[in-house]
Parts: C-alpha cells; sequence; structure tokens
C-alpha cells in the first residue's frame, strides 16, 4: 500500500509500505474511507518537534473494516469505523474513569494518513455507526477521531454548564469544535477569539454570539469589557502557546476552569498568578473513545456538523500538498481521500 | 492597645499599637479572643518573603465584636464572630460565585495578632456563633478563619466525592484539616504522607484511612502500591513547595484534580507532564466565607473539632515564642490568647 512518511521537517512523502497485517489477535486491519492532518502532525513538520529518522505520520481516520482479529468481538468487517488519535481497550482503571487517553495498554498507530491502517485494540478503540454513513457524513465522521472530540474535551474540562459564558481561544479546526461544543453544552455566550474572517464566519455558525479581534492584553481586556470586568465563566484553551495559555488563564473569572487541548509548546505555566487568581487548568489529550458514541449520535441525526471545519479536500497521494496548506494557513483543516 | 509587629526576618515584636478605629461606615471593631500564627506569616518569617520595613502581620482570629460602624446590619456589638483571613463583601459577581478570596472591595488586615482588629466590610466577612461559645469550641472556632477552610477548600477544589480514595501531601495544620475535610466529604480512603508520629496520630484521628511516611519518588510509588498503580482519585496540596507540587500531581490519577492550596514558593509547574496525564490542578487561597456558615455548623453541633490541630497555646503577649516554635517545628500550630 502507500502511505505518509514524515523524512524530515517540510518533507512529507506519499510512498509504497508494507500493507499493515494483523500483529495481535486484538488488532483490526481497516481500508482508509479518510484521513486528515492534524496541528499536532505540524510541530515535526515544522521542525519544533525533532524528525530524527523517517516515520509513518498520521492519526485522523475513518474506514471500512477488512480484516479482524480472533479476539476482535464487537467489530466486524464491513462496517464503517471512527477510531480516536489514541488507542485503548476500554476496560483498564483508566479508560473505565473515562480517561481512555491514559489507558494502561493503549497507545498510538503506525501512521494513519495511509491506504490500509492496523487498528490496535479494536474493540476498545473503533465505534461502528448504524449502516454506512451517507456521503455527505464522511466529513463530519471524520472530525470526532481527533478535533471535534478534542473540543468537546476541552468544553468538558473547562467546566461549561448551561448558561455559562465561555471564551475559545484559537480559531483553528478545534477552537471551532470547541465553539460548537461549547453551545452543544448550554453555553449562554460563546466568544471566540480570532483575526481571521472565514473563521470567525464558520464560528458564528457554529454557535459563537461574539467575536474578539485583539489577541495577548487587548484580547483580554475586551473579554472582560464583555463580561463587566468578570472574565468568562469557563475557557477553552486550543492552541497550545504560552501566549495562548495565558490569554486563556486571564480571561477566566476567579473559581473558573481553563480547559486546554493544545499540546504545549513553549509554555511556562504562571503559578501565582494561577493561585492567586483561583483560575484552575485541566485537560490534555482528549480521551476520544469517552464522548465518540454520543458525538457519533450527534453527527448522525444531523444535530453538529463539525466536519465543516475542513476546507481544503485533497487526494491523499497529495497529502504533501495538505501539510503544505495547514503550515501556510491557507486551509484550516484537510480533509484526504484515497 | 499592644500587638504583633514583624520588624525583620526572625525579628516579631509585642508593641504598643493605636487602638484601632471605624474608618468607614462598614467596618467593626472587635476584640480578639484568641488569634493564631499562620503557617504563610512564616515566609517573611523566615526572610523568604521580603520585610521591607516593619509591619503589623496575623490574619487568623476570632473575637466580641465592641463596635460597628453606621452601615453595618448583620454584626452587634457583643456577638462573637469569625472571619476569614481576607475581607470581602459577599455581594460582588466573585463573591457571589462562591470566590470571596477575589472579592472585588475586598483585602487583608492590619494585623490580627492584636488585642483588638479593626475588621472592614463586616457584613461580608463576619459569620457570628448563635450564642457565646462555650470555652472549649474557642480553638475550633478559631481554625474556621484559616486552617480548616484552607483544608476544605482543597478538598472541595480536587474535587473530592463520597467514594473516593484521597492523598494529601503535608500533614500541617492545613494538610491535617485536608484529612478532616476528605473524610466529612464521603471520601472512602484517605492517605496521609506524614513522617511525624504525633501528626500521623492526629490525621489518623480526623479520618486517615493509611499514613505514607516516605517522600518524593518513594512516596509516590508507595500511593500507587497503594491503589493498584492507579494513583489517588484527588490529591490535597497543603505545602506548597515544587517537591510537594510534584509528589501531589505524580500521585493523582488520570484525569484527577490536584487541589493546591499552599501558596506556592519555587515552584515550576510541569505543563507537559500535566498535559499528557490529564490532571488537573485547580485551587489558591481559600475563600473562607463560602465555607464558613456550614464549618461553624459543624464545628458548634461538635461533629467536627478541627481546633485539635493547635498543640501549643501561649498569651498572645509571647507570639514571638509562637513563631520560634512553628519555625522550629516544635509546634504544629499555636494559640494565641490575649
Amino acid at each position: 500500500m502507500r502511505g505518509a512518511i514524515l523524512h524530515a521537517p517540510g518533507d512529507v512523502r506519499f510512498e509504497e509500505r508494507p500493507d499493515p497485517v494483523i500483529i495481535e489477535p486484538t488488532d483490526t486491519i481497516i481500508r482508509t474511507v479518510a484521513a486528515s492532518v492534524c496541528g499536532s502532525d505540524l510541530w515535526p513538520y515544522r521542525g519544533i518537534n525533532e524528525v530524527p529518522k523517517p516515520r509513518p505520520i498520521g492519526h485522523e481516520y475513518c474506514g471500512i473494516v477488512e480484516e479482524v482479529g480472533t479476539d476482535v468481538t464487537s467489530i466486524t468487517p464491513g462496517q464503517f469505523v471512527v477510531g480516536g488519535f489514541l488507542t485503548s481497550d476500554n476496560t483498564c482503571p483508566h479508560c473505565r474513569a473515562g480517561f481512555q487517553s491514559a489507558c494502561q495498554n493503549g497507545g498510538g498507530y503506525d501512521g494513519c494518513q495511509s491506504e490500509f491502517i492496523r487498528v490496535p485494540l479494536a474493540d476498545g478503540t473503533l465505534v461502528a455507526t448504524p449502516e454506512a454513513p451517507p456521503e455527505d457524513l464522511i466529513p463530519s465522521l471524520l472530525s470526532l477521531s481527533d478535533v471535534m472530540a478534542t473540543g468537546w474535551f476541552a468544553a468538558v474540562s473547562a467546566g461549561v454548564k448551561p448558561g455559562m459564558t465561555v471564551a475559545v481561544v484559537g480559531d483553528g479546526a478545534v477552537g471551532l469544535c470547541g465553539v460548537l461544543a461549547a453551545a452543544e453544552l448550554g453555553a449562554d455566550r460563546v466568544i471566540v477569539m480570532s483575526r481571521h474572517p472565514d473563521r470567525q464566519k464558520l464560528a458564528l455558525e457554529f454557535g459563537a454570539t461574539e467575536v474578539v479581534a485583539e489577541r495577548g492584553d487587548d484580547g483580554i481586556g475586551r473579554i472582560k469589557d464583555l463580561t463587566d470586568g468578570v472574565g468568562a465563566d469557563a475557557v477553552l484553551e486550543c492552541v497550545g502557546t504560552g501566549e495562548a495559555i495565558l490569554q486563556a488563564l486571564r480571561s477566566t473569572r476567579p473559581g473558573g476552569l481553563v480547559g486546554y487541548v493544545g499540546v504545549p509548546h513553549g509554555v511556562e505555566l504562571p503559578v501565582h498568578e494561577m493561585f492567586f487568581s483561583n483560575v484552575g487548568l485541566r485537560g490534555g489529550p482528549a480521551p476520544v473513545r469517552r464522548f465518540l458514541p454520543d458525538l457519533m449520535d450527534r453527527v448522525w441525526n444531523r444535530r453538529i456538523e463539525p466536519g465543516r471545519v475542513f476546507d481544503l479536500e485533497l487526494p491523499l497521494d497529495q497529502v504533501a500538498d495538505a501539510y503544505r496548506a495547514m503550515d501556510q494557513r491557507t486551509a484550516i483543516k484537510v480533509l484526504l481521500r484515497p
């Protein structure tokens, strides 16, 4: 088969790789229907994370089950499935507590921007749709493997409750999904921090009630102005930079929580400020599997359409162009089809 | 009157000060019945916080109302009252949200280890007992002004719920009160980290079910051993040092929260580790006023006896000895009486 290999920063190639095979009896092989590029794939692509040697890349996917291992019981060949960006057995104590992101037996993938994917721990990782999905649901189903579940987790981590005023830092795909999540969870007001007109527009369609285009201290000042000097009840940090974290912490009211889901890069947490402002911080990698059944229902019933974050579709063999488009911000999020 | 003045690190003197007077119509003057030395008073005493010039010190007190300003409505002369270590109007948005620690109009005191105390914002700060308290309740009532409310807030911040396994880092007065709080909030198991036999004993009497004497990595390993490798559901950090914070974060299960109430000194938060372990952090200065009515009920009804953390009582004019005893750890907590 063919799949994406990151050879070095800036150098993604779609090339011949061995077909994946069942290794463990709990494995499944799926034929990729759609895959995508994650903001976190850009860290090594940009050389901010090291790339010591070429490696398969990608962890967002959906597809059709081709083959299952002898111990797989809930997933059968022919099903359309979505899995999170980490595998999980869904039975260990961390999984049972809803933190499949910390599964004692879970892990990553050997690249998912490829024609076929080996999914370990299939029963605990994958969720199947009720039947073969209509074509137009594919983008939204794909988004559940990471960005939508991650935006949802940001909102849950920030403790979003009905009636709250929520601020979202970041207008990438995760931030936009965070807006959608906050609105679905009943937030009264959702303030999105965004400077890009196209992203502002989508955020408003996803349920944002206000847009703050300013950043840094000015952005924080605007959030305070919009909340009578109090700050937002809950803030979603969907970027991962030091500036974004500070902006989130300082936009939160005393006693509020920042839900952070952007992988931290160059972040130093201001512990004194956090302490004396009573602002808490909670998040990390999303336990996608916890939210997948519920989110799949919402997509299936056309209650939410997170797939709208994909603003560019390319053939999988043009994966290098997809990285370029996201790196240069000419696309919010690229959907790839074999 | 006479009161404690911190002149320089290690130099506390009990000396003549002007009698406090009503300045704002919302002020009250109280006659001190008991006061105490806080762990946070030791930071400047030890020179870890700067002491640029002599200043009155102390913020833990209870007493009898002597005089009230013209706008004070709920507090009357003769009442026995307790106030938190920060004043609050109890009406601003932060107060209404339960974070009186961040009151928009609140602040500190002009020293409370003194014969009389001016309490600003009396209506929003003080809570009166139903009647004059019996002598033996004084220590427990005094503890509500800081340590018991702070331990309680640590438990609330860590999200302690019935049935949980809770670990407490720190066996000072706040840590011991955290043990009591976790037990009161229904924790199934309360593991206290303590090396001191007398403190271990009191912790067990306050509801601890297990003691871990090891510190650092060994202590974390013991917590993991006691929880089948999972970690505690909630951890209370009641010290404030970098070592204590790390111990707390690393003893918490994925998805769990550390409730931190020790003023951070020399703390660098390990953001990557926190992120990838899904461990959250929440706390800060306790909103004492939120918990004061409930905690006063529990003390009044003799359900809890947090006053047992006081293991030394001295006349107020020996306040310098109180600082020495706490600095040298010959006492957990000193109660002072005029």
